[in-house]
């Protein structure tokens, strides 16, 4: 079975939301990716923690299909986010931000991955995508993820890393600014002229949408009645993607579409509770119901 | 086979975009649902025009399946709107508005109407609506839509209207505003408590979702690069739906589901060109193409 090596950030989460609060809780893009991609494949970690990261910190990624090794620990604090959600739950603010032992993060692959291994470059800096791209040039399949932040101050970097990846996962707003066009469609086939061979926008609560060169695919997002915090539901949902497409191996767009919708289903529980809490109490049974829920939600 | 009696307005709209203007084409929610349901059913049209609607007006209505006996011509001057869409095209101001002969409309159901026939009333006033259900108790199904002006300013009566109703269909900032909610499946809900069976929310270039007690269905738009002229794209969407219920007679949770594709296609040509003109172009076939393609575009 293939694994997942996964490169992003973790960090401590401070939330302010018309929903409640909650001070100091695990986030960051590889633990959100990680824990929704773990229920599918095996996810191999490559991140940086702080000395403040403790035991039971640790044990958030106590499944047997999470592989910290590759997991270093550095002097200093982690990495650390604090942010307010406004009232409709579709916009936030961050009010402030400490890369703290992340500023220096220094990813390294581990050096027993082959050509069958997947690799999954969460939002960050270019420069150390296009790094770790060096260090898996054969990987099965490689999706990118990045943020307006880059799109403004390192196009020319992560036009080189848009040249080397399989698949690119963006939400619409920062697709129209990558592309310069207002149309999503229009904005996603563009990017694909970029290098990419499938992009997967992200709408919210709105659903995904998949380009790639002969086909197109929508889908809606699951109804969620009570969503508490949308904290980390984009690198769930890209957890769920790859998960799925690691666990069979092989990429076709059949698969990723149904990628698709377990990368929604993951989303979806996400959402109901602070922080990942969710994704550690659901099990398979949770999420194939749902997905059989989801695929009842949609079919006409 | 049944037929559709639809109430609603005919207008002259002078419409500007960031895509082109136009001055006084032919529009109104009548207009646009009866161009789009005649491609599936007959539809007979109950609305009022004024003296300077014209012969060359008329033919735009020369389908065979258009009946205009019942469309009243009065002394004075047709419906008027100017509007104006901003840079995204999602949002639009009125610029002026003159209800001209549609101020003292009075609907008059067709007499030969039976229990086989569909209603639908389009936007208008919860008064003339309630009027109008009078005249045609029992029809086979009747679908409503209204708008954020009659839920601030009639909502006594447009409470009443909502308890005689099969189905509504509604945008989704109206669907929020009538039911007091933020999340748009509690909102749903509630309003399917307020009578109708079925609920069908349109969400633009974000789809459609649908409410109805045991089953929610959720559908994409179909993706469209060229947006030319948003106006009329609901009451095309309506005339979608209720064209194809009609045409098989019965309504079922299945064919609602169908019949909200063929809605979803219908308003995916109307946007396409100014004013009605893209309806008037079409035929079966391209109907066709377009609802295959849109099954391929959502079928994982």
């Amino acid at each position: 079975m293939s694994s997942i090596v996964a490169v992003g950030s973790i960090a401590f989460d401070s939330i302010e939301a018309p929903t409640g609060q909650a001070e100091e809780i695990l986030g960051g893009s590889l633990t959100y990716f990680a824990l929704a991609a773990s229920h599918f494949s095996r996810v191999r970690l490559v991140g940086v923690v702080g000395a403040d990261f403790n035991d039971e910190h640790m044990r958030v990624f106590g499944s047997d299909s999470i592989d910290t090794s590759s997991l270093e620990r550095a002097e200093g604090e982690t990495f650390r986010w604090r942010g307010r959600y406004l009232d409709d739950m579709n916009q936030r603010e961050t009010l402030s931000l400490a890369l703290n032992v992340f500023e220096s993060f220094d990813p390294k692959v581990p050096k027993d991955v082959d050509a069958n291994d997947f690799l999954f470059l969460a939002n960050g800096s270019p420069k150390l995508q296009l790094q770790t791209l060096e260090q898996m040039p054969d990987n099965a399949f490689c999706l990118l993820d990045t943020m307006d932040f880059w799109i403004e101050n390192d196009r020319a970097d992560l036009q080189q890393v848009l040249e080397r990846v399989d698949g690119l996962v963006i939400n619409d707003e920062e697709a129209k600014f990558l592309s310069g066009e207002t149309n999503l469609i229009t904005a996603g086939n563009k990017i694909l002229d970029m290098g990419p061979k499938i992009v997967i926008v992200k709408k919210g609560e709105h659903g995904a949408f998949l380009f790639s060169t002969y086909l197109h695919y929508a889908l809606p997002a699951y109804p969620i009645e009570h969503v508490n915090d949308p904290t980390g539901a984009g690198d769930t949902f890209a957890g769920g993607v790859m998960g799925y497409l690691a666990r069979g191996g092989r990429v076709t767009i059949g698969r990723i579409k149904r990628a698709m919708i377990y990368g929604t289903v993951m989303a979806s529980f996400c959402v109901e509770k602070f922080g990942p809490d969710r994704l550690l109490e659901i099990d398979s049974t949770d999420i194939r119901d749902r997905y059989d829920d989801f695929v009842q939600f949609t079919t006409p």
